[in-house]
């Protein structure tokens, strides 16, 4: 395999976006990251979305969008995984450059969920439609009973997943790209409206647009591009059985552990090696269960990690300095491109006030439905 | 790049398949293209799929058809390009084998349309939704301008469209999966109602259910599952401008052109070396199109080839043999895996009554929308 460098980074501010279009959004991003490198070519385009069948009625979003940025006739496809679309999409992209069939690869996420669609019907697709959505439960529901079995287990408590959203929203803050630049407290999330108990409405990550976009190119040549270019020491894909009930533990996310063991064993890496990691908080929980399944923190202390300082900014491995799902924003597709964005500002020393200092080697998950897709990169400093 | 084969294949039979849901249909074709070759361990999977969310509310297929299949945990994402689904995931599965980073990856389209959606709706979310479906054109009436066209500038007649109607529907009769397994008359197309004036209902491909999967390795470890492995020569893949209003001349499919081009530049071969070919007849003008595109005819003289005989079995270059989406069905994610694997069969001297004499090298093109996303694969006996 040939080595593979990021080289470019571009991405929208995520938020309620009304006056931007799906096409927008996506030649926003896409051409922010093509002036990042003073390319003006490209050998093929990749972009993760989940759903923008759903949310816009638009399939075959490829050239559509190929054609948005003037690039008619540059191979364009549609990578499609739920939540971890964009992580799929980035992964796609990597095995392209890899296998030397080309150089210049966009590895793009989009998403317009504010237009109008049910955004809970058409999020409940990335569920069993048969043995879940059909009977009504929705993702709020289906991470409820995740955070109940982990509480159960774990002695997880209600403070400890609010505590994930705090710390999240202290980095989201400093975030010029988030959603929700503000500080919330423990009582605030404590007392938000109960959405599916124990998760309220401060535990749930919100609708969002946005688009995010990475120029991935062989290592060799990626100085022709920046200055600071960041390699992709692994990716690791895994998926676990759709429904919450086939899994045997639904507080242990199976498919985070294999993808990140897989990861890891492509890098050479283990968990203690990860200095900054961006993973999939699209519920408080969430970010408890992965942080534990991608071995960042002990079994069953995900909650006490985000309570006591351990995952925050300054402490042993900050997670989730863009602010997360929960705080910068999920439009789902985009979710993943913007992670890997996030890892590549800190390895290059550009993350501003939510710098790790120093921070060489970082990590981004990224998950679909309840845990049935897990996709991890792991980026160093090239 | 490492060298790529296909070594085992499997599909359902084309058609209403009322008493078979989406997994059903994943299942039967792809543990048919395992058993082929004894394996069962996959290092990834990814199906081509249009609009499993408009069709049956199922988006994230990946992990729920790798569980239907006890894959639970394999790598599984979708791939989407409207019609071209297929052709989209078999060129992804291509590169992550030719990258090293896999040996053994399925690659499947599935598509489930007789389900109760409106699958004319459904459909057209592969136009541009701004410009062209919330006007109101559906994709005969696009197909419909794109026939216009060609008559208008080279004199095609209507009995010239018919003929390739009927060229594979003779073709289809000869085939075991194909869903109307039935010859029609010239007089037959030419009297049924009429959908888009000048395309009349046998000028369309049908509404159908079906799945197709092909299992690649590297070339080098093909002999282990097959005596008759085939060798994937060529991926190239081209878009165009989504709306029809915007291209230069809507008679002239230049994502085609440039997808062969890309195709017969990387195989370092011509339109002279194909023997038999596979290509996208979602309406019969269609495949007057893309044959002239392809190189395989002279240009403006698609229509002819399909009246003398030229795209014929027995004829200078056979051109969908199996039937093509008319007569052998179209269930639109599974139709570019399903081209490939007639192509497999043709190589292999499987095919039976509808076997090209020796053939060697076959191609195959798969096309989503009016033409804006085309990939196209060249096969080689290995």
């Amino acid at each position: 395999m040939r080595e593979v460098a990021i080289v470019g980074a571009g991405m929208t501010r995520f938020g309620e976006l009304w006056q931007s279009s799906l096409r927008d959004m996506f030649a926003e991003a896409a051409l922010a990251a093509l002036e990042q490198t003073g390319e003006a070519r490209l050998d093929a385009i990749y972009i993760g979305n989940m759903a923008a069948g759903g949310f816009v009625k638009q399939e075959h979003i490829g050239p559509l969008l190929a054609g948005e940025i003037g690039m008619s006739g540059v191979p364009a496809v549609r990578v499609e995984s739920a939540c971890a679309s964009g992580g799929a999409a980035l992964r796609t992209a990597f095995f392209e450059v890899a296998s030397g069939a080309s150089d210049l690869v966009l590895a793009a996420g989009v998403e317009k969920m504010t237009d109008g669609a049910d955004v809970t019907d058409v999020l409940a697709m990335a569920a069993d439609q048969e043995t879940e959505a059909y009977n009504g439960i929705t993702f709020p529901g289906l991470y409820a009973m995740i955070a109940r079995a982990h509480m159960e287990r774990h002695g997880t408590t209600e403070e400890e997943l609010a505590q994930v959203a705090v710390k999240n929203h202290v980095h989201g803050a400093l975030n010029p790209n988030a959603q929700f630049r503000r500080k919330i407290t423990a009582e605030q999330v404590m007392g938000s409206a109960l959405v599916a108990a124990p998760l309220r409405m401060l535990h749930c990550s919100p609708v969002s647009d946005g688009a995010a976009a990475v120029l991935l190119c062989p290592l060799d040549r990626a100085k022709e591009f920046t200055d600071r270019p960041v390699k992709i020491l692994a990716s690791g894909m895994a998926t676990a059985a759709m429904a919450l009930a086939d899994r045997e533990d639904p507080a242990f996310l199976g498919a985070v552990q294999q993808s990140a063991q897989r990861a890891y064993d492509m890098a050479g890496l283990g968990p203690g090696d990860i200095q900054v990691a961006e993973v999939h908080d699209c519920f408080s929980i969430a970010e408890i269960c992965c942080t534990e399944a991608l071995g960042l923190v002990e079994n069953g202390r995900g909650g006490e990690a985000a309570r006591n300082g351990y995952t925050s900014l300054g402490g042993r491995v900050p997670v989730n300095t863009s602010g997360g799902l929960k705080s910068k924003g999920h439009p789902v597709g985009a979710t993943g491109i913007a992670q890997a964005i996030e890892i590549c500002e800190q390895l290059r020393g550009t993350a501003g006030e939510r710098q790790v200092p120093d921070a060489k080697i970082g990590l981004c998950q990224n998950m679909g439905g309840s845990g049935a897709s897990s996709v991890v990169h792991i980026l160093g400093r090239a």
